[in-house]
């Protein structure tokens, strides 16, 4: 209820503030008998992890987790598994800059006025550091469905974005760029351009887009629980999500009918698919694809007047390490809770029919 | 689980088909001592219901709501509310054209996937008459928080769109047209470009807008349960939505820190609003608004071929009283499922102080 | 949460007061595809409702159930199943003399007391009219289990009680009685007892036992859900219950591990049953048999003296149609809930395993 | 779902097997602003841990629990607290004799059924060893209830029992030995009847009895989820446990109405207090009390004869440190659950209201 668990059947909860002792999590409802592939694991936390490149935040974590329940001899077991990410890089600074100070586009404001006080160091819980337990439950999602594949990507940073659909591009060209844009040319654009906002001490907003492949047929829950709602839902918890659209989206709400309607083939696949592999709620078989709009990161390296909590004007100056730009280590983030969806909706769905 | 549930603390699920004998649904854990209005629940419902204008579908359904319990002397108990709405028009069609066919872009062929057979009269569970019980707890739930105010408006129909901020327009001109536009000249606009439609018997998508006043500050919760998730997630749930952005939403992607970042006044209300109300995932007391894009409606008054459950191409020929363009009506709902996410986040939120 | 729902996949949601009315309930997740026997969910409503009998409340109400969607040509769909029980037998009484009293070990006093108001006419929600609507979910949960053989009865009457073990006994003897006690004799017995209590204007209380045969290995979750918390939980609901004990229950307590431990026979069964059918929460295939204890009515057909809301002291008249003793109807109600939790865990246990 | 959560708005969720790296858990939903005393809940983890005293088993583990997140300045922040208790006494034992057999009475052979396979060193997560972290977030929910008193103690060993009511009892005897029985005279002989059965090689059971006094009024939610039927859930969740009943019990069963009825006084508590401080789920400000029926331990220091995997007798010899009776060690366990329910029910009646 107050928010730090998702999913139903397969359920992740989460602790851990940027600069406390550790992060961790629980996994509840991973099924017994899935062997795990701890590389896998941590190669989707490196992929988020700070200080992988030249154009994200320079801070150091190695961010290793630690399985503490859960799985025997390779494989899970039924019961809940535990974790922890242990926060090295939580060094004593002097925080008394921010301490009584609200920095705009941050959460300090309203955690003050929601808790009565908060824990002031860094971003505390609202930070996006929170994002690597969602990483390692997505992996093991991606593990329950072996069969799915789940690829995110970049294709917008700032005004420049991919100028063709994802059908025709070469995805797993994404991972051979540090923007993680699956079209080298706009790659290399985009980080050049990621490297001037950073020079600025400006940061830049940006888009993922993910593309799901193999789906199941008949994942997702008519009217409250549909599979994309959740999926919105999910999209929208990550730190700086701003929109989310899947399928057509907001383009589809400027179409006819008469041009947006799938036809089918005979085999119950779709010739078009504006539908994003959705219809009612529930997967069709065909590919799932939406995007995930981020807003610019708040914290920019600039002198700047805010508020402290008395309402005086106080002059703040932005410092630290930070991300000029999210959408790169976004990409993992995007990729595991879009698995954490359809691992719960997977073993959901096995209770439809009697 | 099944989905046909919404919200925590207060909880709507519903039950009914298109073509059955009733809708209705069960609002659990509104709180007790709230006087109901039922003319406004029911004017609500008016907003909302078939046959109302020339730019919606013709069918006549009056959509009364009888309550059956949890209301005494005119005030909610703090029991469970039962309600019902009678399915008046129900003729008894001839359904054999497709009882064995997939309409496109439908939900027809993910159902008889996932349940194995369905309700092939009219949309079954998957038709939008489900969403009068929406709006029937969503006009409770506004009862329950009577110092907010919940707005939405038609801002766009296919290309045509409003080209002023909300901030410009009186929004009260929405309800005085049956385009539900605050823009009285693009309302006519949007009239004359449906009734075009209709006459093609094609449809066309659109997008509603909506903005909450006066929402107390600290509602929403970290990390899972941001508040503009869970409103992304009930909007996304409504259907024939294809995507959810608030405040600066995919604008925003496209912009730079410096820009974006809301400043303080004093008072700790921000000079710009492109976090849209919420910050963190918490309310800080602004305008929250956000943009709902709706597909095309799906059905035709057009032939055209499809498959049977066999793979056989069959010709099927649209036909009955359907909407050329179902943002009109969605307006209500959109204000309902608004109300529904506030109303229970108000009630969690008075759990987050000792 | 507010509580008129229970069971996660397998839910049923509940509302409606005594004097309302109609009283109802929506159940979400029933899988698609289970045929419904509605002759069964009669039965089983007749073996609950008032006037069955000479020693029951010679109330009279057909509690006749009106399903209103969720299944199709005789078969559940998937989706939501509502339905409503009317109240036909709501006299328009005068409650003058209890409206602002509050009688001995009813619930008058509590529900002033949280809602600061109440729906006085009779028991309101703290009816066991209630229990109705859990009867109707019940039979449908014993229709999704077809093989799992549900079988309470009345084992106890006052002081007087069965001397033999379930085992020894024909449980089907007891629907051939008014007492619903499988030992012919003491079944006579309790009848005499029951209505000279009647004439003293006066209750008794009593246990039901029940007993659950040919339960699949495997239901039931470790730690917090094992599967007897859930059936303790389930019958701890129930009006007037006040104890719950399974397998070898209070009198395992006093025994030694080397009498109660069940050793195995060579196929997996055990020669002993003392677990209950149940071991570390999770079902062993044996027989689950527990023991639920009620309290006599408080509803007495004699004067007492009371309080008023203002804390004045009052005379009161018990008067109407009540129970001497609940135990008789409880039976029906039992078996209801105990299949609710079994079609819950059974739903569950489906996800155990990848 | 798969049950290692407990609670809703005040939810712990727990890992951890008996012979992993660590157990753990968080808690989610404690109101931000409690000061938080360590040495309390160090106190009730000691209360708990083996080896305190000799009748209890005589493994050794310090079970300090390190707090990862969620509290900050001493007080809990509102953001979930995350929790670890290190296993020290993990030795690398040889599981062989127990590996591919099954021990009577114990989980060993559902698990197996259930998922697959199982950790078998150990009890794993069916080891009663989960309850130490049931402890730490009991601990917590007693310091955000400061004004309620929880306190459980031994009321019977075996056949030995208590023979005076608990108002006749100095509670605060029950700490001062080391069978927690508050008669001090009972304590002694229970205390030699233990050492008995355990030089015998055997255990036994007992009964645990919880007295909550100034609970406020208003605790609990009608119908399913009756404050007593929660309690219920909570003690039946706890390893060993049998049977449970509040108030009057099974005993209550027994009675007449006309004798079980609690009267008013005019201040709004009652003369005698058969409903146990619960009056249609909902507290009314008495005390509540509640017994709970423990099992003997099924680990005996004997040999036996038990069935492996492929059904084969063999012949297995019970060894290592094991209680001869939980119930010294269960009083804390029970107090625990018992401030988890009354927390998370406290929290949630501030929703009763408008």
């Amino acid at each position: 209820m107050a928010g730090n668990s998702f999913g139903n059947l397969f359920k992740v909860t989460t602790f851990g503030e940027s600069h406390g002792e550790a992060l961790g999590g629980i996994i509840d409802g991973c099924p017994a008998g899935v062997e795990i592939d701890f590389e896998a694991i941590q190669k989707d936390l490196d992929r988020r992890k700070p200080g992988q490149s030249a154009i994200v935040t320079q801070r150091k974590e190695p961010d290793e987790v630690r399985f503490l329940s859960g799985i025997f001899e390779g494989k899970t077991t039924g019961t809940s598994i535990g974790f922890i990410i242990e926060n090295t890089n939580q060094k004593s600074h002097d925080y008394s800059h921010i301490k009584d100070s609200y920095r705009p586009s941050h959460a300090d404001y309203v955690y003050d006025q929601k808790y009565g006080f908060r824990d002031y160091r860094g971003g505390g819980r609202s930070s996006a550091r929170e994002t690597a337990c969602r990483v390692v439950a997505g992996a093991i999602a991606k593990q329950v469905l072996r069969d799915v594949n789940f690829q995110a990507f970049v294709s917008a940073v700032g005004e420049m974005s991919l100028d063709k659909p994802y059908e025709e591009l070469d995805l797993n060209v994404a991972e051979s760029n540090i923007v993680r844009c699956p079209d080298a040319e706009k790659a290399s654009e985009m980080e050049s351009y990621i490297k001037e906002i950073r020079k600025q001490g400006d940061t830049v907003g940006g888009v993922v887009t993910c593309v799901i492949k193999n789906t199941p047929i008949g994942l997702g829950e008519p009217v409250f629980d549909k599979l994309h709602a959740e999926l919105g839902k999910a999209m929208l918890s990550i730190n700086a999500v701003k929109g989310f659209e899947y399928g057509s989206g907001f383009e589809g709400s400027r179409m006819k009918g008469s041009d947006h309607n799938d036809k089918f083939n005979t085999d119950g696949t779709t010739k078009t698919n504006f539908s994003g592999g959705i219809q009612g709620g529930i997967s069709n078989g065909m590919d799932i694809y939406f995007n995930v709009a981020f807003k610019p990161v708040a914290t920019l390296i600039q002198s700047y007047e805010t508020i402290d909590k008395e309402g005086n004007i106080v002059e703040m100056q932005g410092k630290g390490r930070h991300d000029p730009c999210v959408v790169p280590r976004a990409v993992p983030i995007v990729e595991a809770m879009a698995a954490l969806v359809l691992a719960d909706y997977y073993l959901l769905n096995r209770a439809s029919k009697i």
